[in-house]
């Protein structure tokens, strides 16, 4: 449980570190009206590393977003993770009757952290319960699930956010604000955006094509496309892709392992991105006529780093770390006290998706595919 | 002129710098068997800012390549420059009696630094009058006249070597040694690779496609290109790419500003790669299984840096700062002398150059080109 004490020395570390943050960063995630007590209960649907590592503890920072409620498969390891957080026993739910929510008045956002394949039903069963939905990325393993949650939400006026958490927290800002703002150093001609690392254990779900939908790109390469997308502004026309998987490594039987991908912004910017469960890259690089902006790490969990080429120098720059799913769990439970549209709805889920289709498509097809 | 004094220094330092090198770049660059006060005498033809900035210079350092020589269509800037570097005046050419340099005797290369589609006719000459020749990158703006000066050199019985400088440098090799024998991170997976830069005066022959061939590509890109190939080992067998020029921008009406390629090579390895004549990019890494390396600059005239991602850790790795021409144009020498063959002969360039008109082909055409 948060006490008082904490609540009020987070709220005023985490302003102060916000005002640090670029005006756009502000702009970007709508500036909070401080309602006394006013908070959001969140139940988390799936226990697992996310879960446990990083969504629970970064409930302890949030200055609106309450964990509330449980939904687990595993009844004991449900209760021990209720003691330690302090969630009330009869906010724990099963899988059998997961639909009962509905009759819960203390929750009011279910937090989809399931297998990719399963985000759909879960986020549909939710809002068909009344509860507002905020669901791990990649929305869906299909175009055609994310147009059915999306529909859902409309059908019971309830908000659907994706959970892109790199957007809420200050070094992906202050690059979107280099790349599409800053005019010192001229118009952004290239994005480089790169996200992998060496995937362990095989026998994990991101590795079974029915549950993860896909591989590296599924999970961990849409960062480098949200990236691209978030850093122009802009929605690719044309894309062209390579994939590799090592043949015979047992953990890319079902799904890729690399997959390079290029996309073409109207504006005329090239973007050049890499996806891997074959090695570690994590960087975003935006390319101006005269200098050049770099995170990496660039969607880590902890410790971003920015350098800026300026003026034939590097320069660091300083930022506040801030946990990014406190940034996105607040900003969805501010939305809804102030019934405003969250900055990556179920619509930003359904345009990666679709892209990501498309890049499959051009890997496969060996062509450049178009996108409308 | 290089004294004895200043020789035997640059001698001893060059000697000192290359023993901190990698193992693999000393068995890259064949070691120079020294032989006292034997030298071999160049001629530069064509004296733009290359050959005044940077190989003029170069030379002073060189421990084999001796300035002898000079070509100019313009007598009295070519005069001057011979009493700055102390040539001989009866060694200096215009492009009438170009090929009178045949009764020569102490010249023994001919170092073709003209615009590229200069280059064929410039060496075919050269190799004609019974010179060996050096000649710039990119080695021509077509494989057909990359062949025609192959033939020419084996016809007369004559070297001929592209000088692809970051190849006779410790950082490149350093990154070699890394993506192809380092073992203890695993196999190489990704390569990413680019070069650019915000190019200038709008009326140089660079950005004139009958004299340039091409745009970034064919200046700047092929140093992408080539680390593609030299840090793999491989060639490619599959390109895709993109291209964009800013529109009514005076500089691109006839050549490419940006093209991003990807190439597919044997053993799986991925290289995306970017080229660019709008914004400043110069970088090479190599991304392993478990650790990376990085040149960032990559292929700058000098100051550049080198990390390696290792165990959770990024360490700088310090190397010896040295004259890129000066090593290629000793490295020439030494060939010459010891009757081997170079590093990056004109069948190098010839390979570039095929793979070159295929990223153009697969921009054009919007899709996949096989090599064969």
């Amino acid at each position: 449980m948060i006490s008082r004490r904490s609540f009020l020395h987070t709220a005023g570390s985490t302003l102060a570190a916000a005002s640090l943050a670029s005006p756009r960063a502000d702009a970007q995630v709508p500036a909070i009206k401080l309602l006394p007590g006013k908070q959001i209960g969140f139940a988390l649907v799936g226990l697992g590393n996310l879960s446990i590592n990083q969504l629970m503890p970064a409930f302890a920072q949030c200055r609106r977003a309450k964990l509330v409620g449980l939904v687990s498969g595993r009844p004991e390891k449900a209760k021990q993770l209720a003691q330690l957080y302090g969630v009330d026993p009869k906010n724990i739910y099963s899988y059998d009757n997961y639909d009962r929510i509905a009759d819960n008045p203390a929750i009011d956002v279910i937090y989809v952290v399931l297998p990719n394949s399963m985000h759909a039903e879960y986020t549909v069963r939710a809002l068909k319960a009344g509860k507002h939905v905020l669901c791990e990325k990649p929305m869906a393993t299909t175009a055609e699930d994310c147009e059915r949650m999306i529909a859902a939400a409309k059908a019971a006026n309830r908000k659907l956010m994706v959970d892109y958490r790199v957007r809420y927290e200050p070094f992906n800002q202050a690059l979107i604000a280099y790349a599409r703002e800053t005019t010192e150093a001229g118009p952004t001609r290239l994005i480089l955006a790169d996200a992998g690392f060496n995937i362990g254990d095989p026998t994990q779900w991101r590795l079974r094509k029915p549950m993860a939908g896909g591989g590296s790109l599924m999970d961990i390469g849409i960062y480098a496309l949200n990236a691209a997308r978030y850093l122009t502004g802009e929605e690719p026309v044309a894309v062209n892709a390579m994939m590799h998987s090592t043949p015979n490594d047992p953990r890319f039987s079902e799904v890729e392992e690399n997959i390079m991908f290029q996309l073409r912004f109207p504006s005329g910017i090239l973007a050049n991105c890499g996806s891997s469960y074959g090695g570690g890259v994590n960087r975003h690089r935006v390319v101006k006529q005269r200098g050049a902006a770099e995170l990496e790490p660039a969607s880590s969990y902890t410790g971003l780093r920015m350098r800026v080429w300026r003026g034939g120098n590097i320069e660091e720059r300083v930022l506040p770390q801030r946990n990014h799913f406190t940034g996105s769990m607040d900003h969805f439970a501010d939305c809804i006290i102030n019934d405003t549209a969250p900055l990556t709805p179920g619509e930003e889920g359904l345009k990666d998706m679709r892209i990501i289709a498309a890049i499959y498509e051009a890997a496969r097809s060996a062509r450049t595919v178009a996108l409308s």
